[in-house]
């Protein structure tokens, strides 16, 4: 044997790592362009989020928000394969929740303990009527003297024209629509006073039509009064779940850590007054206040990072500020912003070294971001709007209190979100309610809208989005459709092999897996350029038409790896996008989430699949029960008991999309599209009625026929040819009353009497019939 | 106001990437070492693997090669998120299957031809084992001339002791074993026939007791003879469904595209021509081979790569080339090997340039591998068995082909599988089949028994093992137990808030998600360092004990936020691993598929809750059928329609865990564990069949009581003192047969006579129901 001749060991040569696929870089607000994403902590990712204000109802915006960090935080953990940990706030003390709850406590209490309708209420509604006018309209009273209430519409309309065009302000509008409302319950008050109806409905009517105005005038007076703190946890706690409902109803994932605001007073507290200790604090007045003097530019700090440009835009600084806070003195600075609060009487206070008070609103997220993950964060997200005064305030006193540079590395903003062209905010309550945008869509419709956005660009929410959400939508679910029919067909296939020798996985095939390549590279691009996933969906809308194509020019699938293939990454796409309905059941395709293998429920434990089997198990129930009651009669009635098999047949299971199919002995047993089952029925109940229609219109002709006909018959026959009409003809009858002479005295011709007889004999028959329905 | 003065822009510092997190290598088998792994075409992965040659059932080495690289699929997959595109063959033409098939099918011919037992069977049989014994065992016919077959026994002893010791031949011992069962068989067929016992049986006996001698006697023979395709197709389409059978059992996911030898016939013969055509293949007799001394060494082309000092071991190249195929005349060096076979008479063959012919084993991978994947492949896996020749000779073919130098990049082998010791091979039959071992143990065990082991790492399967296993999955079931029981109590605690103020998410909840981040730091590096599993495990195994203490520690654990974290990621690696257990349901806790919210199954559509749903129909649909044959008959009978009530109640519902509790109008239902539910009833039945028992007895207990009643019945009154053991106390009796004197001729006393007529109205109340008994 000849030895085959040694030589070198073999090379080998790895791909050239430039030639790798694109990494993750995402855009950050503090560099105002896209950076590479690399995390502080190898895969471990942290992550802040601002959570909701929880005193009024999420809106549109809210979801845009939470949605879109959604997506986000599912791309970053389940395609790129992060470790994340997210930690989002809730902020339960706040001037706007102070007042929301004083007030609504307030005006409450006002309703509850007044009985009945008197002068002294109206009174005191025009006094608080006049307040609001004067501060909010800065109108003077004098303009409002005549006793006709109509007249004092005059100014308010005055200034609404005023403020029409292009540029109105929208927080007048809703002043002046407030102030009108309330006159027209002043005056219906007025007139139900005159006329003795004093009821508590019509006190009711009086305060619900003043509600924002009588609450801002009672408030005034004894908002320092109201001191227990039930009242606030009440207002945050209700609103607190209301917005988890409309989070969960989102299919918006949970938070790894949920933090409150006032389960962190002691570590707020001690993290000013090390503010405080590095020099960029002071206390005045009982608060403390961050100096941005002492900060900017001092030991290497910025101020305002995300928006230097908004440095000392003290409006924006004020409502940073709060309602509440405005106008305190102790400030060094107008620039200067609130870390403590001190409390006045009727805001809720804690103790601290600078006396009762509470947290200024952006020392909350530093403390608790810090306390959770530690002196530096990789993400931190909010809204757009939150930029200045809030993260540019928190990046302040974080980097203050831990004299570091960067205490986040990626700060995110998700975009605006403008509502056919105007903005959407709290305070104009032209906000369009998560719930109620729930009952129009439904949450993936919401989300694809979302997704169809780049995140962090601002969005105007129109019809036509929604619809063209709509069309991706039913575009996906017509591939799955498509493919869950044909899938059902490849698995009876299955157990038996193609004839041997014949190749399925053809170049068709091989050519769709390309296709699906590189659409997988595109995706991969574009969810690296910041998760663009406009671009995505782009991608995935036009694999399904290739796969729709290929579908369309095969005369038979022999083979389904290829498309399952394709039908299994789009599926993975959407979950990771958030897109799978949550509430529905685990399928390998579509929208669900996968199951690794089949879908195979196996758990035969109805305790297992409650809400699936309950409405079986009623139909059993109920159907047994109408069995026995029936079984247990003396009499049993076959009728009572075939109607009841009629009923489960016609009535529930379709209702579920089964349908038996009566054989003589045994049932079958078929499951279809409840949906379909009931267009099928509605089809099926339209026909069945324009038969009963015709049927009816046609029993109806029939006894208008017989009714003419017993009319005819009440005739006797034997005078039916002495009537009025008849008689002229003839002169001479027989016993019968049969002519025997026409009128001129001639014999009746034999022909002629023969049609007469026919007459008689018709009209005897008539007769008889007549006088058988009067016997009966 | 003082405007805050202008600075310049703040400067941002990204995370050094160097500090980034450790990226993936892989143990190469063409590098010997780990190397970073870097696929061709960005985030796409092309992987082949080598499937079974389906002629045999699998065994745990075949598991240990599937689940391998099953768990490593996922890990690319879902860790990672590599987009992949796994394709597998099966090896449905093969030398092995053509023997085994061809010998199966005359081996079965022959026992169903052979009606009786007879002295030409066991001579042929005979003749049969004497070729075997020469071949085999090297033993000449002369050894066994003897008429008394125990002498026969002889030499096979001798040879047996021989072979014993650390040295010995395993092939040897099964040769010998077969031989020995063979002699008994021939020794009982004997003395059938000479007893008369001739009966088919007997032939099923001797022939079953020679199965392989009689089989390759047979094949020898008339194998030339056996032409029909189908008796080859039935063999290997019967094994791979076993073998996907198993492989689902296992849960293994099944590739994205399965390709079969025979259906790539045409393609194959245009690969080997292009093989030819560049000059690395020759035509000889109808078969082509090709020419390692062409290909090593030129065009930079380097043969056995993978395993250089092998190149030339005739024993495994022999091996390589198929039993059909050693010693055809034909090849220009002993190194050579087919790339196509002409086909004798008896084996499967198709039309080529070379005549009528098959595939080698080698060059299938090539052609099926290049035709799905392309020119280029990311990852060829393997077991490690098929090292040399085959991997070797297929990255040769087709480097040849495409005339390239790095067909595959990475080339991932799995470690040999041990049993207890000593090698398992299919050749020694001392192997366990995968259904054996899902008889043992669960596809969970035997999963986390393997990733337990490097996965390149040769792995003695040892109980031991398994034991760590068991207790490992144990100690992750208790956590997710524990974790599930206090999940309940959270999510009833959810609805309320905590009391205000008091912080819940503590130092101690900080630490332990800082653990947690720990464990994913090291269970990504591990990961990363060619998918070092059992390291992740004890990593895991680590972090639960943390998490039992912490749990432990707490004496109420009011925010769940850090210890659900803590489940959530154990889950994901499980889930990501395979660990899953496919066929329960969903839930986010546990081992199972991730739902990524809630379980809440609301689709009241049966369609989608088929297999669910499903039995609940049928009892509707059977109850139905039942209640409208009986409604359907003249007479109705309350009897069978309450019976039917009862079977629903009592049999069928149970079984799904539900109960009907019935009151007078409307039952009503309640779910159960059906595995509680059975057992309550089997307690029932154990507590309702010793009542029984206990009746019975005393029924049988009343009834011999009554039967001795009737006995001293029999007798009447009036002879009762007068029987033989009586008379002799009295002298004189009255009328009635009641003693009046005693044996002495005295007045019985009035006391005595007292007791003599009780005696007697007893005996007469006895007698009369005697009488009474007999006349009914």
């Amino acid at each position: 044997m000849t030895e085959t001749p040694k030589k070198l060991s073999p090379t080998w040569t790895p791909v050239n790592p430039e030639e790798a696929a694109p990494s993750l870089s995402i855009y950050n607000s503090l560099t105002k362009s896209k950076v590479p994403f690399v995390p502080i902590s190898g895969n471990n990712v942290s992550w802040y989020g601002c959570g909701p204000t929880v005193y009024d109802a999420a809106h549109l915006g809210h979801a845009r928000n939470y949605v879109t960090f959604d997506f986000i935080r599912r791309i970053l953990q389940n395609y790129f394969g992060y470790d994340l940990n997210v930690v989002m706030n809730i902020t339960d003390i706040d001037d706007k929740i102070i007042l929301r709850g004083r007030q609504a406590h307030l005006f409450s209490e006002k309703k509850k303990n007044t009985s009945t309708l008197n002068k002294a209420l109206i009174e005191e509604t025009v006094e608080a009527w006049k307040e609001y006018a004067e501060s909010m309209l800065k109108l003077s009273p004098t303009e409002f003297s005549s006793s006709n209430l109509e007249d004092w519409k005059i100014p308010l309309l005055e200034l609404q024209t005023k403020n029409l065009g292009l540029e109105q302000n929208p927080k007048l509008s809703m002043y002046l629509r407030t102030s009108l409302t309330g006159i027209d319950a002043i005056a219906r008050a007025e007139k139900n006073l005159a006329e003795g109806k004093s009821s508590h409905d019509s006190v009711g009517d009086l305060l619900n039509g003043n509600e924002e105005i009588v609450s801002l005038y009672l408030d005034k007076r004894f908002g320092s009064d109201v001191t227990e703190p039930s009242i606030f946890r009440t207002l945050t706690q209700f609103w607190e779940k209301d917005f988890m409902e409309d989070m969960e109803a989102l299919n918006v994932l949970k938070p790894d850590v949920l933090v409150r605001v006032t389960e962190f007073i002691p570590e707020i507290v001690s993290f000013v007054q090390k503010i405080i200790d590095n020099g960029y604090a002071y206390e005045s007045n009982g608060s403390v206040y961050f100096s941005v003097n002492e900060f900017d530019g001092k030991n290497g700090h910025f101020y305002a990072k995300l928006e230097p440009t908004s440095k000392g835009n003290q409006d924006l600084l004020n409502e940073g500020e709060g309602s509440l806070s405005i106008g305190l003195s102790g400030k060094k600075h107008p620039a200067d912003f609130a870390l403590w609060k001190a409390s006045k009487p009727g805001e809720p206070a804690w103790e601290s070294p600078w006396g009762k008070g509470r947290p200024g609103w952006h020392i909350e997220c530093s403390v608790m971001a810090s306390e959770v993950l530690g002196d530096k964060i990789d993400i931190h997200t909010g809204g757009i709007d939150l930029t200045f005064p809030h993260h540019d305030n928190e990046l302040a006193q974080s980097e203050a209190h831990f004299e570091n540079h960067q205490w986040v590395n990626y700060f995110m903003h998700a975009g605006h979100l403008h509502i056919e062209g105007s903005k959407m905010s709290k305070s104009l309550k032209n906000f369009i309610s998560i719930k109620d945008a729930l009952k129009k869509y439904t949450a993936r419709q919401l989300r694809l809208c979302f997704l169809m956005q780049r995140w962090d660009a601002p969005f105007d929410f129109k019809a036509s989005f929604m619809e063209e959400a709509l069309s991706t939508e039913s575009t996906i679910s017509n591939f799955f459709i498509n493919i869950e029919s044909l899938s059902r067909q490849w698995n009876s296939d299955e157990a038996t092999f193609g004839e041997g020798g014949v190749r399925t996985f053809c170049e068709d095939e091989v050519n769709l897996v390309k296709e699906l390549n590189q659409a997988q590279k595109k995706i991969h691009s574009a969810l690296c350029d910041s998760f663009d996933t406009p671009s995505v969906l782009k991608t995935i809308l036009s694999l399904i038409n290739k796969s729709n194509i290929y579908l369309r020019n095969k005369t038979k699938v022999s083979n389904s790896n290829a498309i399952m293939m394709v039908a299994r990454y789009v599926s993975s796409v959407l979950r990771t996008f958030g897109l799978n309905d949550p509430t529905s059941n685990v399928s390998e395709i579509g929208w669900n989430p996968v199951s690794s293998s089949s879908l195979k429920p196996t758990s035969t434990s109805a305790l297992q699949n409650e809400s699936v089997v309950m409405p079986y198990l009623n139909i059993i129930s109920q159907f047994r029960d109408v069995v026995r009651l029936i079984a247990k009669k003396d009499e049993i009635s076959k009728a009572e008991l075939l109607k009841a098999c009629d009923v489960i047949r016609d009535v529930q299971l379709p209702k579920y999309g089964v349908i038996l199919d009566d054989h003589d002995e045994k049932s079958l047993i078929k499951l279809v599209d409840p949906e379909v089952l009931a267009l099928e029925a509605e089809k099926k109940a339209k026909l069945a009625e324009e038969k009963r229609l015709k049927t009816l219109a046609m029993k109806e002709a029939a006894a208008k026929k017989q009714q003419a006909r017993l009319e005819a018959g009440k005739l006797n026959p034997s005078e039916m040819f002495k009537t009025a009409t008849r008689a002229a003809e003839f002169s001479e009858w027989d016993e019968n009353g049969i002519p025997t002479k026409d009128s001129e005295g001639q014999e009746i011709t034999k022909n002629k009497k023969k049609k007469l007889q026919k007459e008689y004999d018709n009209q005897k028959k008539l007769h008889e019939e007549y006088l058988k329905s009067i016997q009966s």
